[in-house]
This record gives C-alpha cells, structure tokens and sequence, in this order.
C-alpha cells in the first residue's frame, strides 16, 4: 500500500468524522435555540418580531460553526492540497 | 489486499459512522423543538401560527445539519472521489 | 481472506451499527415529543386538534432521521456499490 | 479459519448487538411516554380518550425504531446475503 | 482451534451480552412507569381503573423490547442457524 | 489450550458480567419504584392498598428481566449446549 | 500454563468483579428507598408502620438482586463447574 | 513466570478492585441516607426516634452490600481456594 | 512510507479533528447564550437594545475561540511549516 | 524479569489504585452529609444536637468503607501474603 | 523516519489538540457568563452598566486561559525549542 | 531493563496518579460543604458558631481521605517496601 | 531513535495536555461564579462593592490552579531538567 | 534506551498528568464555593463578614488539595528520588 492510499484513506474518515460530529453540537444549539425561542413566543407573543429577528441572527452564527465542519470536509474530498501534491508527484514519475 | 480495498472498506465504514451518528443530535434538538412547540401551544394556543412558522423553520434548520451528514454519506458511497481514481487507475491498466 | 470477504463483513457490521444506534437518537426524541404531547394535552384539552397535528409532523420529521439510517442500512446490505464491484470482479475472471 | 467463519462470526455478534443495544432507546423513551400519560392522567382524567389514543400512536411511532433493529437483525441471522452468496460458493465447489 | 469454535464462543459471548445489556433499559423504562403510576395514583385516587390499565398496557409494550433480547439470545443459544450448519458439516464428514 | 478451555473460558466470563451487569438496572428500578411508593404512601395514606398492589406488580415486572439474565448465568453454568457438545465429543473420542 | 491455571485465573476476576460491580446498583437503589422512607416519615409520622412494611419489602427486593452476584461468585469461587472438571482430569490422569 | 505467579497477581488485582470499587455505591448510598435522614429530622424533630431507627436499619442493609466486596476480597487474599490448590501441588512435588 | 506521507496523513487528521471537536462547545455556548437572550426579551421586552447589544459582543467572544480553532485547521492545511521544510527538502534533493 | 517483581509491581499498583480511587465515594458521601448537616441546622437550630449526633454517626458509618480500602491498602504494601510467599522461597532457596 | 520527523508529527497533534478540547471550557464558560449577564439584564435593567462592566472582566478572564491554550499551540508551531533543536542539529551536520 | 527500574517507573506513576486523581473528590466534597456552609449562614446568620464548628469538623474527616492518598504517594516515593528490598539486594551484591 | 528524542515528543506532549485540559476546570469555575455574580448583582445591585470584591479573590483563586498548570508546561518546554541534563551529556561526549 | 531515560520519560508525564488532572477538581470546587458565597452575600448583605472568612477559610482547605498534585509534580520534576539514584549510579560507573 502506497502512500497515495493512505492519505485517500485518511481524508475520507476525516471528512466523515468532522461533518459527523462537528455538526452535533450545533443541531443541538439550534434545537436549544428554537426551543427557548417558542417559550418566548408563548410567553410574549407582542414580541414576536423581536424574538424572530434574534432567533435567525443567533441560528445564522451557530450555523456557522457547523458550515466550518463542511467546509473542512469538502476541502478534504475535493480539495485537499495534500492529495493534489501526491497526485502531481504521480503524474510527473 | 490491495489499495481499493482498504478505499472500499474505509468508505462503507465512514459512510455508515457519519450518517448513523451524525443524525443523532438533529434528532434529539428536533425531539426538543416540538416538545417545546407543543409546551407553548399548550400554554398560548391563540399564537398557534406564529408557534408553528417558528417551528417550521426551526425545523428546517436542524433538518440541514441531519442533510450535510447524509449527503457526505452518499458522496462516500456513490460519488468518491479518491474510489474513482482508482477505478481510473485500474481501468487504465 | 480475500478481499470480498472484508468488504462483505464490513459491510454487515456497518449495517447493524448504523441501524442500531442511529435509531437511538429518534426513539428519544419521539419519546420526549410524545411526553410533551401529552403534558399539552393534560394542560389544553381544547386545543388537541392543534396539538396531535403538530405532533405528527413534528414526529415525521424526527422518523426522517431514523429513516436516514435504515436506508443506508439497507443499501449496504443489498445494494452495496463496492459489494457489486468486487462481484462483477469475481464473475468476469 | 476460512471465509465462512468470520462471516458467521460477524453476523451473530452484530445480531446480538443491534437488538441488544437497538432495543434500550425505545424502550426509555416508551417509559417516557407512559410515565407523562400517567401524569396527564392523573391531571385530567376526563381527556383519558385522547390521552390513551395520542400515547398509542405514541408508542407505536417508537416501537417502529425498535422493530428496524429487529428486522436487521432477523435478516443478518436467517436472510443474510453475504452468507447465502458464500453457501452457494461453497455449494457450487 | 477450529470454526465451531470460535462460533460456539461466539454465541455464548453474545447471548449474554444480549440479554445482559438487552434488558437494563427495558428495566429503568419500567421502574419509571411504575413510578409515574404510583405517583399518579397518589395524585388521583379514583382514576385508578384507568391508571393501572394504561401502566399495564405501558409494562407489556416495554417488556417486548426486553423479549426481542431474550429471543434473539435464545436462538443464538439453542436454534442458532450458523452453529447448525457447522454441526451439519461435521456430521457430514 | 484446546477449544474446551475455551468454552469453559467464556462460560463463566459471561455468566459473571450478565449476572453481575444485568442486575444493575432492575435493582435501580426498584429502588425507583420503592422510593415512589413510599412518596406515594406519604401523600396519600388511604390509597395504601391500590399503591402497594400496583408496585407489587411492577416490582414481579422489573424482577423479571434480572431473572433472564439470572437464567442465562445458570443456562451457561449448568446447561451449556456448546460444552455438552464438547464434552461428548470428548467422551466420545 | 496449562489450562487449569486460566481457569482458576477467570475464576477469581470474574468473581470479583461480579461482586464489586454487581453489589453497585442495589447498594444505591437500597440508598434511594432508604432516602424516600425517611423522607416520608418526616412528612407523614402516623403511617409509620405503612412505611417501614413496604420499606422492607422494598430493600428485600432489592437486595435479592445484590445476592444473585454474590451467589454467582460463590459459585465460581467454591462450586465452579468447569473447575471440577479439570480437577477430575487431573486426579484421572 | 509460573502458574502459581499469576494466581497470586490476579487475586491482588481482584481484591483491590473488588474493596475499591466495589465500597463505592454503598458509601455514596449512605451519604445519601444520612443527608435524607438530616433533612427529616429538620423537618420533623419530634420523629427522631423513628427516624434514626428507620436509618440505621436502612445502614446496616447497604453496608451489607460493603461487606460483600470486603469479604470476598478478604477470601481473595487469605482463604483463596485456587492459591491453596497450587500450594498444595507445589509442597507435594 | 516516508515521512512526508506521515506528516500529511497527520496535518490532515488533526486539521478534521480541531476544527470539528473544537466547534461543539462554542456552537453550544451559542445557543446557550441566544436561548438566554430569548427569555431576556420575552421578559423585559423594553430593555431588547441593552440586551442584543450584549447578545452580540457575547457572541463575537465566543465565536472567537471556534475560529482559533479554524485557524489551527487552515494553518495545518495551507501554511503548515513543518509540511514546508519537507517540501523544501525534497525540492533541494 | 521474575515473580517477585511482578508481584510487587502489582502490588504497588493496587495499593495505589484501591486508595486513590476507594477514597473518592467516601469523601463525595460525606461532602454530601455535611452539605445536609449545615442545611439542617440553618432550618431548624434547637435540633442542633441530634444533627450533630446523627451526623457524627453517619460520618462513622461512611468512613469506614474509605478505611476498608485504605485498610487493603496496608496489607498490600506491608503485609502482603503473596509477596512473602515468594520472600520466603528465596530466603530458602 | 527519523527523530524530525517523529518531533514534527508530534508538535501538529498536541498544537491541535491543545487548541481545539483547550478552547472548549472557555467557550462554555463564555456562553453560561453571557447567559446570567442576559438575565441579569432582564431582571434589573437599571444595573446595566455594572453588569455588563463585571460580565466583560469577567470575559477577560476566562479569555485569558483559552488565550494559554493558543499561546501554547502557537509556540508549538513557529517556535519549538525542540524542532529548533533538531533544526540546528540537522544545519549543523 | 532491570527489575529496579520497573519498580522505580511503577512507583513514580502511581505515586502521582493517588495524589492527582484522589484528591479530587475530597475538593469537590469540600466545596460543597462550603457552598452549604455559605448558604446555611445567609439563612441563618445567628447560628454561625454551631454551623462553622460543624463545617470544620466535616472538612477534617473530608481532608482524612485526601490524606490516606497523599501518605501512600508518600509512602511510595520516600518508604517504598518494595523498593527497599531491591536496593538491599543490589548493595548486597 | 535516541533518548533525547523521546525526553522531547513526550515534553512535547505534556506541556499540551497540561495546558489543553488543565485549563479546563478553570474557565468553568470561572464562569461559573461570574454568572454567580451577575445574579447577585441583579439581585442586590447595592451591594456591587462586596460582590465584586469577593468575585475578583475569588478569580484570582480560581486563576491560580490554571496558572499551576501553565508554568509546569512552560517549566517543561524551556526548563525541562531532564532535557537539560541529556544536552549536557551530548554537548560532553 | 537505558533506565534513566523511562524514569525522566515517566516523571515528565506523571508531574504533568498530577498537576493538569489534580487542580480540575480544586477549580470546579472553589468556583462552586464563589457563586455560593456571591449568592449568600446577595441574600444577605448584613452577613459579609462571616461569609466572607468563612469562604476564605474553606477556599484555602479546597486550594490544600491542589497544592498536594503541585508539591508531588515538583518532588517529581526536581527532587526525584528515583531520578537521583540513577543519577548517581551513573556517575559512580
């Protein structure tokens, strides 16, 4: 097994594993989020606008983090620079 | 065992990790959202409209992360890249 | 052992786990809306319309992750593309 | 040991690992859902027709995440494709 | 050490583990409807007849994902189809 | 060390941790139930009878999944399929 | 070392850890009840004799789990099946 | 290493992890009975009597479950049947 | 394998690992932060602009230790220096 | 390498262990008790003698499970039996 | 491979690791101090300005040992005694 | 190596593993006796004498178990039996 | 792989997860008790001056333990004594 | 690798282990002790003085148990006695 094996090998768990978990704890911060936002609701419906506007700001930055896991495991499947050196030093034996 | 094997194996055991505990925590913030949905109907059913868009969407939110984990699994299973260059490779041969 | 064998194994553990402990995170959740559901119904008996369909869609969405698992289950163990490869393999030697 | 083996080896730990470990969230989250109806019932006893009708429903929701692990595990014990292919390898010799 | 017995240890191994780990959740679930009834039945002494129905009804459905363990160790025990074909072999020699 | 050992081996492994693991839940339950039941006289003294029924009941329940795994202990103890196996094959040679 | 000695080895561990492990959950499940009667008699002092009956009947329960572990590990320690065995072996050679 | 070596390493293992885990949940038990027993007397003083009645009994069942793990490992160390066996081997050669 | 491939093979992994692990405690602390801030505006709806004001600067602090972490991840990927001095090596061979 | 040192190795090991972590419950159990003391007395001052006495008592009762370790300890380190097994041995040899 | 590269490998794991589990506790600390600042807020507006001049010294505070964690990751990468070490070693020869 | 270093390593670990991990209980417990004691004395402020004497002598039985664990780290590094026995062994060479 | 290679990768490590997980308990406690002060300021804004003394003590208590655990990293990174010692014997050979 | 380099690699990693491990529990119990005494001295202003020798007091016994972890990472670090037996059977070779 050659070393081009063992870095497709590692890219693939990794990016499995970042989107896998990485994303967990934001699902929850979310489902925290909208949870507390619904309370609120319940509890001062005059507020709505209000509460809304801060629900979608706060998902939109928890969002963010899950977005640095994807992103890292895309940049890991289809642009991974270490992949693309093995594959040039391939290409140019 | 050669190189397209260990890809293989590696990618049906990420495949399976990242989608099987990857929409665990979507679940449980979306088991979350609509027991607290369902505390504030209970607690102001004259906002069920307000109630049920913020959930919606809350949903909808959650529902992303839970997609990122399932779209990663199918790229692994039907659309791997690093699967392909091998198959290129041995094709090639 | 060869490699069909590998993957074949792999593919059943794989199958099992995905669907073993992906259908944990659903079970809780459904679990916990159920609970809710009927906390709100104790508490507004009028607005059970409201609330038992909130509760459907919201358990549809948490089945889909569940549903999520059980399909990847299911293309392992009989629509595996790397299965189907390596049988391919085998036949046309 | 040959082929067979592990694959009869694997099949049996993963059976008995999906319906042992598969099996423990439905069954939280059914106690759940039987302990808040029993509370619902105990708060309003006139709505006991709903209660017991949307706790049914409840239930068997759950029970369906349970059964998924079953019917994986029935399949890998008596219906497994990856063993029936090696009987008929082995038949064929 | 030949196959049988690696899958007579296999069996046992997994039969226990089955049925040991199998059964604590269906054991915590019914402790807590239990509870849930005794509580109830404090709270609301004369909704009782609906009270133990409803437990009872709760305990049978819990009880059946602690059957499933029980089963599954069972035929792993004495009905296990892969110990089966070995004895089969052997007796075929 | 011949598959006898073995077998011997595993046997009591798994007799211990299933007894000793397996009877880890029931007690926890009862000792829930207890301690509801004891809630329960404390609130309601005239209800005694109703409440020490019910929690006979679900105390028969609960003990009963640490009785399955009592009987898989003394199943692998004392009636062992696969060592009475062997041992007629040891008898036998 | 001859097999003996790996009997007599998992003998004594999984002895031990029967007990040490197994003696956890009633040791706190009995903690509980303790907790819930003594809570009860403060709050209700003229059903004492109510308390302390079921109280008992609850930790004789219990403790009828904590004694199954211990049995076990006599079993092992003094009565061990597969140990006598190997004795009769080795006095019959 | 001879046999008799690892018979007398398992049982010091055994026996200190039997005492040092195994006295764990009884003493957090006790503290638990202790503090509910404090809070009772604070709330009923006039109850004393029953209550430490009440509370050394339930001591005396939960340091029984101590006693278990003490007792065996005190067998481990001193009254070890398998360390006799290899005693009396070892003095008759 | 050389040691290019290892230093590749680990920047990869801990690249994955650093920014999906070191994702979940701010996207928890997020959500914590906006279901706090929710229950603030549906309490005090008067004070909403002290109060997202603060939401804010809150999150902008805590978003800053996600991206300590993404930074590590793209440093490790793009300007990794010990990944730059075996390029140099090799390329001065 | 010969038994002697293992046994002492396993010794020092266990001596360690049995304390450092038998010592952990007690001191939780009795930070517990001590917790519930205090509390008592800022709720009922003229009971402060039977608090005292029923805390002193329960202390004992605790402490003794962290002396039964520390207890083990002891002989482990100085009055080992295995351990002078094997002093004899030599000083004999 | 040789003493670079091992040092090398070594230096990525622990820069990563520092940073991404060592800003965990930091993030959380963050996200509970906001949420009491936020309800803070909410229950005495008119304490604005002393709660928001505690939250942000607190904020520092805990920063600072996330800020540790970087330092020592940073240190790691662009200023490791050791590789530095090895570098004038390698320069040297 | 030689069995002296073994000893030397062992000792070392263990040493630091008691004192580092056994403390941690008796601090925690420690706090919470604090904690009570605080809240005990903003309850009531005229029992301070009988609620700080009663705190103190809850932290000396506390501190008693974090001192069993610092005495066998002590007794590790400065009076190990073990040790001593090699030493005289290689001086009496 | 020479001595000096380990005394640097195991330095390497250590002084990461001293820092990485030391800090930890720290930045909790420290959030912890200025959400503690947030609530007492919002409880009792006219004593400010007592509470935030005391929370500044306390930090700085608090700020110590993480401080224990960055100076033994920085002691192991620039003036690690055994380090020191194996330069002095390779810059003596 | 000779004895001395596995008793520096030890002590290295066990002084950072015993301190990075051991002041997690002092934190979290002085931080606990802070936001205990913030919230008595919010609940009570009249009281700050006990409190706040009461906190100093018990902050010093908690602060005992992390100064035992950093005296036994020094002894380890600069006075090993271990170390120093080696060090001078080394220079007396």
């Amino acid at each position: 097994m050659d070393s081009m094996t063992y870095i497709a090998m590692i890219s693939i768990i990794i990016a499995g594993i970042t989107t896998g978990f990485g994303t967990m704890a934001p699902a929850l911060a979310e489902g925290r989020s909208v949870s507390a936002a619904l309370a609120a609701l319940a509890q001062q419906p005059d507020a709505s606008a209000t509460i809304t506007r801060t629900l979608f700001v706060g998902l939109a930055m928890i969002e963010s983090t899950a977005i640095y896991c994807f992103v890292v495991s895309m940049i890991l499947l289809f642009a991974n620079p270490f992949w693309n050196y093995y594959l040039a030093q391939a290409a140019g034996q």
